[in-house]
């Protein structure tokens, strides 16, 4: 362990990924009832095994707390008994789900007499790159063996001896269903090598998803061979119309921003069209510092907040790398806009292409911004908290995608899956 | 012309695709009706100037044949007044198709009351990099419109002034119609940086689809940071089972090799169960024979054929690097199999994941090649050379994915679109 060379990783890991693609073809071919049966299995195994993951779970929590992890990040780490009893009802979940391996997506009769079918199927062997999130390891592994899947893990140091336990218990029950462990398999021995290898395996890993922190993403996308989804970065905007209610707007702002504030999710810029700031602004403000939300603003918001005398105000002027910010924290920037126009521009301009929400009641600048924002979700006089894969009825989610290829948006089972046409003929040739 | 450092064509190529994605925003938005009456005015101006365009092809064909381009890349380089009405016949068939954006992919109501769309949006800026294809830069152009993106092309030197002569047309129409022309631009000018610039200009091209040789596509894939969609490569395998009807599939696998053998949908390997192979490959290597085609055999496939007494026979021992090789000519590799699974094997690592055929009449056996077959197109009984967008129903297509990301097999209008979530609520908050 830690011996290898970079070489000997790679090839070790590039035999896992060939492995797993093995005994991927038999999953790929096994009903739906068969998998369903593996996912309530591996749900009840987890729950029979909540002691054995928690202890391993609380060694990990020690030394990380020891190593001074911060609160937030040991609470993400956090898997005992109750979390994994909640990831099990997950696991249940996905198992009722509709399966998509196999559904017809288009469907002709061409004008030779031949049909042609084109149907979906998985995608292969799923490299998954994430950080001190057990939880993942669950969501990840029950949405891939649901998608006729393979994948292999990258879990991160911090959560080593708690992956282990859990993948234990989901390759036991595998094997007892007549399926290779190789299926869900870690590469969490190599250490970060894991993941550099995974990144080279063009060939044996079909498709790369990061799911972490910003440098974490950028990393694999910049330096992946291998094809990469793109999630999860949110500088989420919320721009508040001229036209908007601002009594419905007000607890949409404060539900985004604070309702959890470390979510790829949750709102990091309000934009306030001139014609309400004089009246929205110092409300709002008085909102989000009663919340324990420190305010960056620009001139013209400054100067409205500023004069409205709130108590315990956090206010400081907006840099222009405040606007490409996302604060994972209880921060926001506020910026007042003269029309809609100017809105949709700096939002197209430093969005990271993850939801953004206009507040309105106007049917025809609701259309307007919705056709022209260039974000994988926009939401109408609804919370940024929405986007999710378990509110978008999509089951679990194995990561929000924020470009546009594959899949954009959260990602469920369908975006697990690739496509096949199949062509019926009776010795057609071309003319 | 050629004076700019590297540096300033990737600035000037980043200022075009930015002044494309302005261009397409108003594009994004414009009404399938105004779109068609773009693409039907652009085939009409088409076969208009045909004589101009066949001018400036005629002497992008006398350069090229003066630095020795081989007969049949001449042909594709060939842009005559019947090629051009042609070509602008498929621009009249992109009008008529229904058009992909606006189409809702899902739809659904939450339990809180929010209605949540996905629906089908351009993807912005297209990246098109090919060679000496004039048709292509037609076939593009009609598709990006019609699925409102817009596109950048580097079309290759041998083409240029053909190029140059379309792409005036088509932004003369353009003009007349109120969109921008740099909707529809070429960076040739910049010769081979001009492509390289695409390549790094990730954050402006949206998606980078190269189409041409296995070189080509190679090194764009390897090398460019923006999304790639791999086209093209085509080692494509037949397999004759024990079950075939015999009479059914010599004519489908000399179809299959030699009604068009440059194209990627050619077959290039025929692969025979042992069961039938001494009936078999004496007859399949005759006709291949009348038909000029060199044979590169298996040690058993060598014996029975050479046994055989065929007129004319050329014929080779298969080396390792045949079972891999896309010929692109009147070459054939031939290989005896004890199994079906042997065969499915040999295209699983061979393959390209392009088209592979099997020839069978058992139903079960077909079934399981179909599942097996990890390709974009499985034929049945019937000709590889229908992998074709036109052939499929999807009118012109901008290439042939053998990826499994974003679109795999014929691109056609849908595959040139991505989605987005439009969540509509009344003031929800996430509890």
């Amino acid at each position: 362990m830690g011996e290898e060379t970079m070489n000997e990783v790679f090839e070790a890991v590039c035999d896992m990924a060939d492995d797993a693609a093995y005994a991927q073809q038999t999953l790929a071919g096994a009903s739906t009832e068969r998998k369903n049966a593996v996912l309530l299995d591996v749900a009840d195994a987890l729950v029979g095994n909540a002691e054995a993951i928690g202890e391993a779970n609380a060694s990990d929590m020690r030394d990380a707390a020891a190593s001074g992890m911060s609160e937030g990040l040991l609470d993400r780490l956090r898997f005992d008994a109750g979390r994994v009893a909640a990831t099990a009802q997950g696991v249940r979940n996905v198992a009722s789900l509709p399966d998509p391996v196999g559904e017809m997506v288009r469907g002709r009769n061409l004008p030779n007499g031949m049909r042609l079918n084109q149907v979906r199927v998985p995608i292969g062997v799923i490299g998954m790159i994430y950080e001190a999130r057990p939880n993942v390891t669950v969501d990840v592994a029950s949405l891939c063996l649901k998608s006729g899947n393979a994948v292999l893990l990258r879990g991160g140091h911090a959560a080593r001896r708690t992956n282990e336990a859990t993948l234990r218990v989901i390759g036991e029950v595998l094997a007892d269903h007549g399926f290779g462990p190789s299926l869900v398999a870690s590469v969490d021995r190599f250490g970060r090598d894991g993941a550099l290898a995974m990144m080279e395996a063009r060939g044996h890993v079909d498709l790369l998803v990061p799911r972490g922190g910003a440098g974490l993403i950028r990393a694999v996308v910049e330096n992946s061979k291998v094809p990469v989804i793109e999630t999860g970065a949110g500088n989420v905007h919320i721009y508040v119309d001229e036209t908007a209610d601002l009594d419905k707007a007000l607890p949409v702002i404060i539900n985004a921003k604070t309702q959890r504030v470390g979510v790829c999710n949750a709102a990091e810029k309000l934009l306030v069209n001139g014609a309400v700031a004089e009246d929205f602004l110092p409300v709002v403000a008085n909102a989000l510092t009663e919340h324990g939300v420190r305010i960056h603003a620009d001139e013209a918001a400054l100067t409205i907040i500023a004069n409205a005398g709130i108590d315990g105000l956090d206010i400081l002027p907006a840099t222009e790398e405040d606007w490409s910010t996302e604060y994972l924290d209880y921060e926001m920037g506020i910026k007042v806009v003269d029309t809609m126009g100017e809105a949709i521009e700096h939002i197209n301009t430093y969005s990271t292409g993850h939801t953004e929400a206009i507040l309105s009641e106007d049917y025809s600048r609701i259309e307007e911004f919705t056709r022209r924002i260039d974000s994988a979700v926009v939401m109408v006089n609804a919370s940024t908290r929405f986007t999710d894969g378990g509110m978008f009825g999509l089951g679990a989610e194995l990561g929000i995608s924020t470009q546009k290829m594959h899949a954009r948006g959260p990602m469920g089972l369908e975006e697990l899956t690739t496509t096949k046409w199949i062509g019926y003929g009776t010795g057609q040739v071309r003319p």
